[in-house]
């Protein structure tokens, strides 16, 4: 039987600022990333996001990011190798410490925004993310995009790396994401999307903007969207899956 | 034979800002107190800092602090008692993260600045902050100044308290500081400061401004003042330790 | 004819924070205090929220805060009167400059949250304050709540002071703003609301808590609540101040 | 008589944090760039830095930066124009108003940092600071690196532009500064660049990294370096200047 995981980010509020549906995003995805505090998120935040990823049994992920609140962490920042592994040491350790005061374990790490791209795309960096993971705990699963960098250099430093596919963003011909500053980023048909995340799993390939097919391993799919679109989106793939046949959980466990 | 403890503030530049003599302070103390990037130090010092305390040897502890970087977490802002548990759940597991790196244990916490006067004085504060060390690490030793409630609520909740006594700073009568606002807040003579830290590890009292002798219980000493006063106070210190044939050691080990 | 203002706060989004429905209020009010981007805000918001009010002829208001986005500036902090005077200075610079892009006039100054209260209730911040905006541009229209120490200070110093009544906050019997950490804080009721608005500038006086009629002056009335609360806060008042005949506009202007 | 202007960066403390030596420098140059709170100073060092300058008559410039603390506005951050735009003019309208206290001019703008070379590499980055200056204040002088494409754009907008050169940082073949990461990026003799200063003023031409002589216009040399070093270095060129009977003066008075 298929067996894939749908992971979603939350945790993203920040002192008055309330950002996204996560108590209603919840429902239907098997696996989370919180906010750590840079991009977004903040300690009274993070603590109650595990708390409701803990209560409905989500496996959760740390989502470190720039230190760039204002820009949301999806502002390229050229920070150096070093400052990549040293802030990601900082917010696993943050999110550890908080899981830990919930008696829930951390499961998976994955970067976000910018620093997602740069991981993925860039050794030194990838090699960074890779090396700080390591010394923080090597049992902790990491996300990256299927085929890229990041997962080889992973694996070579025996880590358990996860393979994501975006089941909404259109993907360039070299297996990137469409950068978001393109009008065609984001599939806005929500039942396409769907539609399109099946193929990935089952076929293992996805189509991209100039109608070339690519291989993808789709370990985990990566819902979505702000609030309400990531709800709906989260809401047909479950459906999707469960219509097909396909187990959704997290990966490993 | 008598042994005490001498600690310091480390840890606390920022960027491209430096503060402090740390290299030369680690010279002459027993355990170290390092800025977790919420009022000083950022990922990548912090870092640095607790690589440079574990080749001295020095006690590591934690130096949670107000989320207030343009004033240095000196000044009183009116967070809630929830909010300081948060946040020092978060910065004490930014820093265990970092200290697993360079597998070093952390050692001890001590609040800084106006969150050090806040656990000490106002019980509320207090148990935000013994429950928040209890629920990540209950081996942590906790640091609070002679005579506050801070240690009987530490205490009561079976943390292993440290009761703190500073070298070069002037005490009301009520046992408390004198506020860094007052004139006569910091002594200025080291040879005077030392003389009186011999004082109270030795006879258990200080005298307050106004002439009265206050019991006090020396198992740490902060040494304290920016840069080249730190450096020179914990000198003579450390001096005026040996001469009297007190052990300088962190304190449970 | 009877002429009262109407003001609410308004540009407090930040970056990729949304908050407020800034332009569904601009309907009802006649002048508005935009964030500078301290306690929230960000050069964009406030950029787009100056064209916006300016769109609406709204009288355009800056809205200093404490240097505390985590805490919305609504927490206390203990920053000196010096702070004040050149954090203020500093926003108000800010929005001229953007006032002067859009090529309309800064109209008034109303500090924010905490600093508010600490504006209206100690003498040393209201001087701060004061002396800022003398210092700045003498001709900006200070608010100040209705009885507090602010506008005795301002109008000895010369300033143009407006007086300032809260139409769904609860008073204290000393005229203070019940805290927003009671529970009875804030009138529910928006009807009640309105009416207790139109008492105030009709009759010069408000019911505090325990039961006492406190004189006030409503040369302006501010309209609070996050949101679709403001909205219709703001809709039923404009629509009370027209079936009573009283006029809404700016003051001075 | 030949003149030429010399400016140094200052007003970077922050908070707790000193960096620089600005009393020093003041006795040596005839205008400064004062940091406005983005990438380092802060509203109260802002003002205290424009009240030292205008004590020693220099010329006081903005000195505007990445929002980038943590980077001191030296990283590359992927903004967009618009956002550059409203960066400067929030900025420019910080330091207005601080002067407007202090009564003194507000006399040019130069970018810092990664900003200074976004604009002066990118044209849609000129564009927006150059439309930010003239919808502020269009009797702003405009600093832009020799050669680059900021002056041009500048010029045709109508703004006063002010070529610059450096003393000591290496030039690429290209007319850039060479980056510093690279190892040789800064003349560490400061003799050998008052030497290439006095020849960038009178011959008009700095030879390369790699021996190419390069046409350059120095209306404004920038005296580099953090503390020791700028007064050294600003020193040494000063009496050059005199020695060669150059003039050393603000641009435009």
């Amino acid at each position: 039987m298929l067996t894939v995981d749908l992971n979603c980010d939350m945790g993203e509020s920040f002192g008055a600022y309330s950002l996204g549906r996560d108590e209603a995003v919840l429902a239907h995805v098997s696996s989370v990333n919180i906010a750590c505090g840079f991009h977004a998120g903040d300690f009274a935040v993070l603590s109650q996001t595990v708390k409701r990823a803990k209560a409905h049994h989500a496996a959760i992920g740390a989502h470190p990011g720039l230190p760039d609140l204002q820009g949301f962490g999806r502002r390229y920042m050229a920070v150096s190798p070093e400052d990549v592994y040293h802030m990601v040491v900082y917010q696993l350790g943050a999110i550890q410490a908080v899981c830990h005061t919930h008696q829930v374990p951390l499961h998976h790490v994955k970067a976000h925004g910018a620093l997602y791209h740069m991981v993925c795309q860039e050794p030194s960096y990838a090699q960074a993310l890779v090396q700080a993971v390591s010394d923080v705990d090597q049992e902790l699963q990491v996300f990256g995009l299927s085929g890229s960098r990041l997962l080889e250099i992973g694996e070579a430093a025996g880590l358990s790396m996860v393979s994501e596919v975006f089941a909404d963003r259109a993907y360039e011909d070299n297996g990137q994401l469409v950068s978001r500053e393109q009008p065609q980023a984001v599939l806005e048909n929500i039942e396409q999307a769907a539609e399109r995340a099946i193929d990935m799993i089952t076929k293992g390939n996805v189509i991209s903007v100039n109608g070339y097919a690519l291989a993808v391993r789709a370990d985990t799919i990566c819902v979505h969207g702000d609030g309400y679109r990531a709800q709906s989106l989260a809401a047909a793939l479950q459906e999707s899956l469960q219509t097909k046949g396909i187990h959704m959980a997290p990966i490993g466990g």
